[in-house]
């Protein structure tokens, strides 16, 4: 099926011609790509880079993960033939070139990430190319085990492709399905595409057993004297093909590494990433493998795209940028992101208390908590792509009397579900999260968005809940929990808030009281971080067209839930009315229905929260409110309407 | 501080005098155990054992790993200084050992696992010697990594060491520990207590790979031979003093082991677990290492007991049994456990449909899987101690049509929870996911009760819930699980049901419907599983004493909810009142309350479930129940107090 690899690139040859039309356009799937000239495809290359760049800077998106697998993404596809075949993407940010050679370009593409677009993520329901989901680190080698292993039992023969970055690798649910390949299947391909990067800098053993790997003699011995002396030699390419059919028969092919052989998997490799004709030939000769094979690529994360190179971290998830300088379209006077006001607040914290100490999973910067790591490097603790290890970590530092902070995204905090409730709050410790990214990651879309923190935090004993209504009560919740002997979670939005700039001094904030804004007799809106703003407005205009006087309420706990001013305010009005980015089971207003009811107070509540559903990507908070019935002309409609009168 | 190993088994020497008096009463701490002579150390053994197997043949608890950790605990605390020095247990169920090393002897220890006795696991609470609890499995390197950074961010010098088993290496969460070890410390002694089972057999590429390591000539070369040629030599123990102190200097006293030395850890053994003295010399190396260090030890499970040998699944965690034969005290009739209920009806299942496969995580016998894994291996599978591959390969299988049920102890489905929300639900995937132990687990205590799961799973989105009232009803929805095309997850509880047996056929249950049992207008009970039977006989003394017409209802669904009938109970009668086995915040009855409040029915809600705290342990759920006020009588006055007149 594959065209035999071209040797392009040597000397001998007439360079290729460059193609008289555009490539990319005529590409309706695979088999277009398939029936392109080997030589092309360095023009396809480029084309499908100068698509990359132009579409995510005007759309943002992870530029730098797909520029460096535009070579091997081609390669994957002259090799095997999905959707017969399954590829299975690690996180899933590095496939919009795999989306662009399966019939996905064009308008769908230059609309990723946008509303009505494609998603940034592979997605099952987007594509038949896409055989599974992602949008969390780590989860491909363990989903295609699941694959290989159905068909293993069906007894079909299609082949299931891999896709790890080498972060995959620090994360513990890759090294449980590592330790369940080698017994489940025989026949799987692993590629790890090694950038020497997770998302900032690699840490860990792991990536330094890669480096060494990488740096080894191995590759020149293996590849580049040899093939060099074939193409040195009268009738080498004839001469060549037999030595790989040797090696491939001895098994000579494989290269001793001990870590994956200990795993049970052989290992080719390392290959330069951006050789296509180098990466056919390894993948064909993975494809026929009778046991689960590494094949380690080495690519550059942003390749073709200087300053993506250079600015490696920024632009592994790009906000929209200028493609001439590589600059972002900051608007002067921008209000700076929660994370940021998050990382600064806890440096000023670290500064005046050695004790306190931060830790992210591999998200320096997506954190905030950079500017510790740069003041402060013996107080912090980058952990790689390892939430479980994060949490438990910071459990094991507090019971040593340490003031942990663990700053990890709301979706991401899933993973060490387990760490929260049986290493921290059954133990008691002090430990603090923060949650950056609660609420809707637009663009990102549903692996994104933090709209279940609520529910599964709320029931965990000794956990205390917080979210601030701007930027200085997030200064004085950190400085609160610091103080707090018991675990306390933290949630804030992404991006940036109403531009409260926090006081010179953070305030400790009582725990578990509530905030009144505004007094009224009418009924009550409490409200939860940036809805705080939206329950004024919403109060503000049903005072001016109805004359209805609605207190306000910044309820900022969510566990322990100010009781005694929500039964007061329940008592005295005759709606209460709870707004909050969650899912509405078991969320903020749950809580709420749950106080009330404890105390046999049965004032109506309506819950304004997200509904029991997996929210799609959008253009912006605003635009996916409106798409769920969360947009101010809706809600103040449905609070007149639920009023008894 | 501690006495110098004496050449014990020395064949020239005189066999050690048996001591007078038991060694063990006079045990008030480790202090104690290090002024005792090392020649008194196998009798302290011995009646270590002894002791172990009299306790846990009248309370039931983990009886192999502890004989397996004798002679292990024993030089742990000759040569460690607890607590100031640190020791982490893995799962912490084979601490019984340092239990009476440390103090907890006598009738605290006699009571273990009991009401108002010893944990059975490690616990912060319990003891200074207890510098980290647990119950889970994989959380010790972790931890110990936490506590060894506080120890060098603090510049104090006492030395942390983790015990790990075998199986630990198979969860996610010891990898990303390991990942971490060598840039996070330079001083930490993994001890890696290599019994070459988890609680099934060991699974998996590393358990392989441990297996090799303990039968390579390796052991042999280094000590034996050696240790004979000293023994047999004049002056020998000075020459072999000086050997070891060379050894120690260049380093050679490390044995070349690739995978932890990637990992960035000296690697020390395998060493005979049942050998004090060398235990000892290995373990003070190891203590003066500057660098991490794990020191593999091999331990036989059950050791010193015959029948825990042979039986060695069954006495991981056993029941009360005899000594003599090693029988439980099995009562003619028991009803069959949920476990087995389940076993035997999902191997009816996978029998007359191959795309049925089990899952579990090393727990075959304690899941029910056994009887799967017996007749239909190949739809079996053990991935080991590794909750997150379990469920996420569990998705990949569903990807491709397969049928896969993932049998996990509600507890431990904490560790699934990301892969739960973004692999399953999110691609809507039809896993089925059995919860067993969804309740309490008294003997266990905290860190195994399944008091969680029904708040943590309830907010997601695609997720159906549902608990049986019975072990028929339990047939059925596993049937109607495998019918319905998106996740589901049934709970149930530890031990035997009512006694209802299932049919030979299983029935297909219409999703999202209760059950009505009994119909009054009065009040209306609706129960989940065991609550089921309290709710008919509170109706019945309802009636009986005050002439009140309850109507109960099994609702066997939590989500969805049948709110249809649920509207109808709260507009037909005064009260609804719920029972759950799971705490008060977020689940079933919160659920009720949503469903009421969104139809804006205020008919009062009294939620009857377990208190917003962690659970202690206890001798059974009746105990524990009436501790918390959810005994038949308390309930049932809190009801008539809920009462609308």
């Amino acid at each position: 099926m594959t065209a035999a690899p071209s040797p392009a690139g040597k000397p001998a040859q007439a360079a290729p011609l460059r193609p008289t039309a555009p490539l990319l356009p005529g590409l309706r799937g695979p088999a277009d790509l398939k029936a392109l000239p080997a030589d092309q495809l360095p023009f396809l290359a480029q084309e499908i880079r100068d698509e990359l760049i132009d579409v995510t800077a005007r759309n943002g998106g992870h530029l730098g993960p797909n520029l460096g697998v535009v070579e091997l993404s081609i390669a994957l596809h002259r090799v095997f033939d999905t959707p017969r075949d399954k590829f299975v993407f690690d996180v899933a940010h590095q496939g919009y070139v795999h989306k662009l050679l399966t019939g996905r370009g064009g308008d769908a593409f230059r609309l990723i990430r946008k509303t009505g677009g494609l998603s940034g993520f592979l997605n099952r329901a987007e594509s038949p190319h896409d055989s599974f989901g992602a949008g969390h680190a780590g989860t491909a080698l363990s989903a295609a085990l699941g694959l290989a292993t159905a068909r293993d039992l069906r007894g079909t023969s299609e082949h299931v492709v891999a896709l790890c970055g080498d972060a995959a690798f620090t994360c513990g649910i890759t090294m449980e399905a590592l330790n369940n390949v080698a017994h489940s299947t025989k026949r799987l391909v692993v590629v790890l595409n090694d950038n020497e990067w997770s998302i900032a800098r690699n840490v860990g053993a792991l990536a330094k057993y890669l480096n060494e790997l990488s740096t080894s003699a191995t590759y020149n011995r293996i590849y580049h004297d040899i093939e060099e002396f074939f193409r040195s030699t009268p009738r080498g390419e004839r001469l060549h093909q037999i030595w790989m059919k040797w090696k491939r028969e001895t098994k000579d092919f494989f290269v001793e590494s001990s870590l994956f052989e200990k795993y049970g998997l052989r290992y080719l490799g390392p290959i330069d990433g951006h050789d296509i004709p180098l990466l056919i030939k390894n993948l064909e000769f993975a494809k026929q493998a009778d046991c689960p094979v590494v094949v380690h690529v080495l690519t550059k994360k942003g390749k073709g795209y200087e300053v993506a190179i250079e600015h490696a971290e920024r632009f592994h998830g790009t906000s929209p940028f200028d493609i001439a300088t590589g600059n972002g379209h900051s608007s002067p006077g921008a209000k700076p992101a929660y994370q940021d006001i998050f990382g600064q607040a806890l440096l000023r914290e670290a500064r005046l208390d050695n004790r306190i100490v931060g830790i992210t999973g591999a998200m320096p910067a997506g954190t905030g908590l950079a500017a510790l790591a740069k003041e402060l490097p013996r107080q912090f603790f980058d952990v790689g792509i390892a939430e479980e290890h994060a949490a438990l970590f910071a459990a094991g530092l507090a019971a040593q009397g340490l003031k942990p902070v663990v700053a990890i995204y709301s979706t991401f905090l899933q993973r060490a579900y387990d760490q929260i409730v049986h290493d921290v709050c059954l133990q008691q410790l002090p430990v603090v999260f923060c949650l950056d990214r609660a609420g809707l990651s637009p663009n990102d879309g549903p692996t994104h968005h933090g709209l279940f923190d609520l529910s599964y935090l709320r029931n965990v004993p000794h956990a205390a809940v917080a979210q601030p209504k701007d930027e200085d009560e997030l200064a004085d919740l950190l400085h609160t929990a610091l103080q707090h002997p018991l675990p306390t979670f933290i949630r804030y939005p992404r991006g940036a808030g109403p531009g409260v700039a926090p006081k010179a001094t953070p305030a400790v904030l009582p725990l578990g009281k509530a905030e009144l804004l505004r007094a009224g007799a009418d009924l009550a809106l409490w409200a939860l971080g940036p809805w705080v703003q939206d329950a004024l407005a919403l109060a503000d205009r049903l005072e001016r067209e109805h004359g209805l006087r609605a207190t306000v309420v910044n309820a900022r706990w969510i566990k322990p839930l100010d009781r005694e001013l929500l039964l007061a305010h329940a008592r005295a009005t005759r709606l209460i009315v709870t707004l909050e980015d969650n899912v509405v089971m078991g969320g903020f207003g749950s809580a709420v229905l749950e106080a009330l009811s404890d105390a046999d107070v049965r004032t109506p509540v309506e819950r304004i929260a997200w509904p029991d559903a997996f929210i799609e990507h959008g253009n912006s908070v605003e635009i996916l409110r409106a798409a769920h019935g969360l947009d101010p002309e809706t809600l103040y409609q449905r609070i007149l309407a639920r009023l008894p009168r």
